[in-house]
């Protein structure tokens, strides 16, 4: 295993181990030839989400095609939390912001709901499968976070799986500080974080821009595996609450204890 | 005091009363007029950072100008968390995110520290005080937080008020997890957050996209001051990083515990 940070990540689909060959699809070589003006020999890593990370070498390098030589694995694939992040589309900008921050703080699934209040119709996947693996390669993750097909919040609940703890954003209402609520969880869970290796399931849920309305959270209060908590006196919009919640989740409940690898 | 949200709040100079004729300026009128189309008659909320929250009616509505009826209040002042947000500069947009969300989150005071690796060299304050009001005015916070002119981190710590904590954003060396340090803190704030009328004064500081040097991370340490915090074992974003320290001191060590105003 290599010990240096090696600035360029690129997330590819083919199963990766020592000796083998990769070949890059037209926008990552692209990305490599033309943006960072990367030549043959140069080094970058790679990981697929299943085979942890490894170093790899520029074989050959042409406008738009590249193939790589796999060299050795930098590290394993290692668990990592299971927390979904469950919201109302919003607008394109904090859209894209909001999904790069979830990433990059360790959401495994991405899923957009549409609620009563919900003002945005359309979501764009694919632009936000690409945001994610973007923002994985950045942030030195071993996975890209999946990205679920838009669904109606009912039809969602309907079919939850009940060993997945909820974690709501709730602007009105009684809910308890999320303080209060990811610590309790802590102390359920063994009074230490988990770590991601064996967390809980669990999800975080934001509302739309309007909220969402009182029989939507009528009917979220009431269900078992909801756990509503509040985000202190100012009203944040859906991509803030989202961002606070994620934040304090892995803070308290995810991989939070963990250190970032290539670090001294 | 009225009960009920009002959709459109302002950030006024003038001191509010009863009565008072308040005038607003070309930028604020304008958007009253074109943006959201209102017309005399419409009640707004007012607000200036020393006064309260107050409700006004447009009594005359021109082009570029605007006369306001302030009515009665409607939230007395409120002590609020007294936290310092100390960032190196990032390109404009995720400036502008990060500002937003700082201030939505609660942030008194916003100060661009320039350190070995920032890469920006310059900072328009006056578009960081507007996105600012911007932000108050639509989360419901009582106060606008101050935008202080940039200043060398290394000028900012010689003159550093040592009563005030410094949580740092660590992602390299021995910085212990940021749920440890906020949860020792908070015990020894008394084993509960302090609220808003009581916190000790803190500030969040985070380094550039490139990272502190050693020599900035070392001379950091210390200082007796100084709280290193670690974020997990992703390498976050600049603006990532500061938000999810604010979240997280805020749940702890801010007025997590408070809830919105004006709502069931």
């Amino acid at each position: 295993m290599t010990a240096n940070p090696i600035a360029t990540r690129l997330f590819v689909d083919p199963a990766l181990g020592a000796g083998q060959t990769v070949g890059l699809d037209h926008q990552q070589a692209h990305y490599l030839r033309s943006v960072l003006r990367l030549s043959t020999g140069a080094e970058l890593a790679l990981f697929n989400g299943r085979d942890g990370e490894w170093r790899a070498r520029i074989d050959a390098l042409g406008k738009g095609w590249a193939s790589l030589a796999v060299l050795d694995q930098r590290r394993e694939q290692q668990p990592e939390p299971d927390l979904w992040l469950l919201f109302a589309p919003i607008k394109r900008a904090r859209l894209d912001f909001m999904v790069e921050k979830a990433c990059e703080l360790g959401v495994s699934r991405l899923l957009p709901v549409f609620t009563q209040n919900t003002d945005v119709s359309r979501v764009n996947c694919e632009r936000l499968r690409a945001n994610c693996r973007e923002a994985a390669e950045q942030c030195e993750r071993l996975s890209v976070p999946e990205v679920a097909e838009p669904i109606r919040l009912r039809a969602l609940l309907e079919t939850w799986p009940v060993e997945r703890h909820l974690l709501l954003g709730a602007e009105s209402g009684e809910a308890p500080p999320v303080a209060e609520q990811v610590a309790q969880a802590r102390e359920q869970a063994g009074g230490r974080a988990a770590g991601a290796a064996n967390t809980a399931p669990w999800a975080v849920l934001v509302g739309p821009e309007g909220g969402f309305t009182e029989a939507e959270l009528d009917a979220l209060n009431k269900l078992p595996f909801v756990t509503a908590a509040g985000l202190g006196p100012r009203v944040l919009r859906a991509d803030t609450a989202a961002i606070a919640l994620i934040a304090c989740w892995q803070a308290w409940l995810g991989d939070g204890d963990a250190r970032p690898p290539f670090r001294s």
